[in-house]
């Protein structure tokens, strides 16, 4: 157990200073609620048998920064106005099931996704360990992979609510569509605006939506079970349904899933946008790959798009046909003269601030303020 | 449509004859609720963008004897008494949604499978057609399979009933934890006897189980809701709890659920046994591959370990060393002279049996009679 908590703590000090922040913040319910996450992570891996404890250890257990699950907590934590400042005791924890599954599962299809990528790029490494099909081949780590999306709809079939299953499920089909999507495009001289940011939101911003709207469903079930708690949520709900862009026909539940998960995907689109600045200007030292590592994949993403627009000759380099990556960071360099950057910063920064403006309508009274966290985190991590 | 009529008019006509007379035999309904399978599949891989529907015609669509569905559609015409004889008007197929849904979702897994089989074995056609692998590459042909997983979940998710989900689940997870179990056995000198039926439980059997308990459910549900089926359920479910096997505290459907899947779980067995047995002894113009496939794959099946166990020189071959599919069709010459195929056949006839003798118990007056034919069919495959 110590060891769990060691590894939530480890990993939230190592270089994710604003998450820690929200840990600290979050109070010992939100800090209890992570570390069962972690020790149910650890429990479903290793009831699958010896051949997926050791190749998961690889990946799920090999750390992460567990922002997906922490997504579903924090929503659940903000819904249902889990007591921030009190003690977390053995009953409370017991009662978390439902939300520790739902943010399990949601950790397990990433994790799937990610040891699928590794069979796809070959990658050797993973979070510092070696990946599963470096260690163990291509026929298991795509088993492994398949075994760890089964897992989590097991796990979440346990809730016994469908219209969590529906979120999970959503958000694996646009995962896999959106890798669907970055192969049919892949080196093309051209790609529209809307695809890239489609294929975004199919990527990455799916996953953090159903990771809110699970947190927000748990929520609003645990809390309609008693009548205080209940009343409660009606009236957040209430005020929500208030607003212009509500349907008035929402039930209480679905209607908090929906704008918690609105918020998320805002974020979700942010992070990939970031992200794809990051591979065109990031250190080495800080994302543990050379720049232009995407754009030798073939991958055309926000900066390379924009800065076409602005630099017509950028159109007719061909991704294809880029030799290594001394050729890939002369063309980062082209990139980043074209001021690209900073305009697909701009664009995330924007979709950040409009996320953080939903919340007042969302959750009244000042209960946003651990998601206005996590949103800044989001930005934070790409200073 | 009628192109999808006459595909499953063809693939039934094809090599399966058992299953054509069960399709004969069913009736109209039977045949109806199949083809309005064949058409939700359609449906399902279309709506999944461009990208899905092309991959998907190469493996869902092209074919493939269709028998997971079958025996999902199967096992509710038993359990909900469908009307073989009568008419499928539109209404009646209307209200057969939840069990499409349930024989798509475990297609739609199969298939999944499959698509990722042919990347680990890098094969070049899957039912006469390319496989995605051999269209696509690997990065599509991964997501393709994924994509097809979460389908299914998503498809089931929408009959809103959690226990279909755990069953869907399970065997999606078996399915994968097989693979890991195969993988590690491969090449080995000694396999136990016991964890080739494990592995076979898991690969095999336990879809062949989901497919019928999925069945069973749906129709257990769909019958509970009107108060005359209801009361026949309950009579079979009650006949099926005098049985010393059965826990008393079962709810209806579950047990028929139980009991069904205990069925389908012994005839999956026995389908694997028989498709072991045929790598080794089948010609290649019927199984599509030369005999010994298996063994150059490192795939230690019943046949050899029954053979080491008769000529302990077998185990002395190390199949690492085999080299090319000559030598392969020596070994497998070497272990048909052991007798070991006789065995091995005499032992999945037992389990087909076994599985047969279990009928009356669960459906009395004859209703059986078609599942009867499926565990013929399994058996008439490999005369």
């Amino acid at each position: 157990m110590s060891t769990v908590r060691n590894a939530v703590r480890e990993r939230a000090g190592e270089d994710e200073e604003a998450i820690a922040e929200i840990m600290r913040r979050g109070g010992p319910l939100l800090r209890a609620r992570m570390v069962s996450t972690e020790e149910h992570l650890e429990l479903v891996t290793a009831q699958a048998g010896a051949p997926l404890a050791a190749h998961a250890t690889a990946t799920v257990l090999a750390g992460g920064k567990r922002l997906r699950p922490l997504l579903v907590v924090l929503a659940a934590t903000v819904v249902g106005g889990g007591d921030a400042g009190g003690d977390a005791g053995g009953d409370e924890r017991g009662s978390d099931q439902p939300l520790v599954r739902a943010a399990v599962a949601v950790e397990l299809v990433h994790s799937a996704t990610l040891v699928h990528d590794d069979v796809i790029d070959g990658a050797q490494l993973r979070r510092g360990h070696p990946s599963v099909v470096a260690r163990a081949g291509r026929r298991a780590a795509i088993a492994t992979g398949d075994l760890l999306f089964s897992r989590a709809f097991a796990e979440l079939a346990r809730n016994g609510d469908v219209a969590q299953l529906r979120a999970l499920s959503d958000a694996s089909s646009a995962l896999a569509e959106g890798e669907l999507l970055q192969r049919e495009d892949a080196y093309a001289a051209q790609v529209a605006l809307e695809r890239y940011l489609r294929r975004c939101e199919l990527k990455t911003a799916a996953l953090f939506e159903a990771a809110c709207r699970l947190g927000a469903l748990v929520a609003a079930g645990a809390t309609a079970e008693s009548d205080e708690a209940s009343a409660e949520v009606s009236g957040l709900a209430g005020s929500l349904m208030a607003a212009p862009e509500s349907a008035g026909t929402l039930a209480p539940g679905a209607a908090l899933a929906d704008a918690l998960g609105a918020f998320a995907r805002r974020i979700g689109l942010a992070f990939q946008l970031l992200d794809d600045v990051l591979d065109v200007c990031g250190p080495v030292e800080r994302t543990g790959k050379p720049r232009g590592t995407d754009l030798l994949d073939g991958t055309v993403t926000l900066p390379l798009i924009l800065a076409r627009a602005h630099d017509p000759r950028l159109t007719e380099i061909d991704l294809a046909a880029l030799d290594g990556p001394e050729q890939a960071a002369e063309l980062c360099d082209r990139i980043a003269a074209t001021g690209a950057l900073e305009e697909a910063r701009s664009r995330a920064l924007a979709l950040v601030a409009g996320a953080k403006a939903m919340l007042p309508a969302i959750l009244p009274d000042g209960r946003a303020a651990l998601l206005d966290l996590v949103a800044d985190a989001v930005v934070e991590r790409y200073r």
